[in-house]
């Protein structure tokens, strides 16, 4: 039996981008059944560091294998999971290349983006430092469209590689940079898999005060 | 037969720190002959891109596979080597964890202080921001001298994550962030490993106005 963690609550602003999605995401693409441990974030188990040191989620166990990273979980699950990787070593190799892509190249300057616009937005400093991250973010979106090409995915079939960079692209979601790169059709295309409906549906009805 | 790229030259700043540095500690580790191909920073080959998709280093070349980001390139040497992986699946998942921890959690907030350390530490904008990053960095080398607690590597024997999280660490080296967290004695016995010597003044030799 597979379990993972998530919040129990989050603030509306980032709703739907706690990482718990991608782990949710993999297991319903792979359709491995799991149990969903939810975390109250200000009343955290004594214990819940020695299982994730950052004490933040997703955490993950698999008959008693305990694993933490959202990325390092889902290349776990896409070794299981046909349905999340191509058949062939190489492409497997391939497809780890654009997963910690997404993870090590894109994410960085695009969560530092993010960080500005949620939480220094009005801030002097902010001001003067967010047309140098943007730059970056642009410069690392032009790489993977380019990359892309007019293929509807990073290695051909969907695989690990697209769930991870589009839920990276999703960060960038109260922007027009993913629409300005030429990826908006790639992002809606990951987007409106089945599986992702399911794992974002699981997250917001996760918090405590869903609808 | 296995071919990397690097760089020919950089400023004086960063030479130590380049990352094709993690691909030959790896290889050095695995015992596995390699060749480095030079890309020369201000004039690089038209076709590059196609190989990396930022036209930066390191790529990775090995029988017709291609493959880019250093943390990918590592995975995968040490999918090949006993040198870099626990023998049991359960301790290669295991190490993966630790591996995007050092990419994905603990380098992003490093790589931004040194951004303002090396590029910007006279502009107003940094001097208020540093102390912010400062502080996240703080907490996750915290979390990192805590899980690895009195062991000598994170995972038993020295791994891939070992490889990675000290050329993490190593990017704090003009700081005492490192020693102060109590990771100090950890990062020194990584770098007193042979290969990563070897890896160390390969990088260095390369540059072409090497002593």
């Amino acid at each position: 039996m597979i379990t993972m963690t998530a919040y129990n609550w989050v603030p509306p602003i980032v709703r739907g981008l706690v990482r718990d999605l991608r782990v949710r995401w993999a297991l319903e693409e792979a359709g491995l059944p799991y149990r969903v441990e939810l975390i109250d974030q200000r009343n955290k188990p004594d214990d819940y560091r020695e299982w994730q040191p950052w004490s933040q989620v997703p955490a993950y166990e698999e008959d008693g294998l305990r694993m933490f990273e959202s990325g390092a979980i889902v290349l776990h699950i896409a070794g299981k999971s046909p349905a999340l990787a191509p058949p062939d070593a190489n492409g497997k190799a391939r497809m780890t290349s654009w997963l910690f892509a997404a993870l090590n190249s894109v994410e960085p300057p695009l969560a530092e983006l993010v960080t500005i616009d949620f939480m220094h937005a009005d801030k002097d400093w902010a001001k003067v430092r967010r047309p140098m991250v943007e730059d970056f973010v642009k410069r690392r979106l032009k790489g993977v469209a380019e990359a892309l090409g007019d293929r509807a995915y990073l290695e051909g079939e969907f695989t690990a590689a697209d769930l991870m960079m589009s839920t990276v692209l999703r960060m960038a979601g109260r922007t027009t940079l993913v629409e300005e790169a030429g990826l908006g059709d790639y992002h809606r295309r990951c987007e409106a898999r089945p599986a992702f409906e399911r794992a974002l549906a699981g997250q917001m009805a996760d918090f405590k005060d869903a609808a």
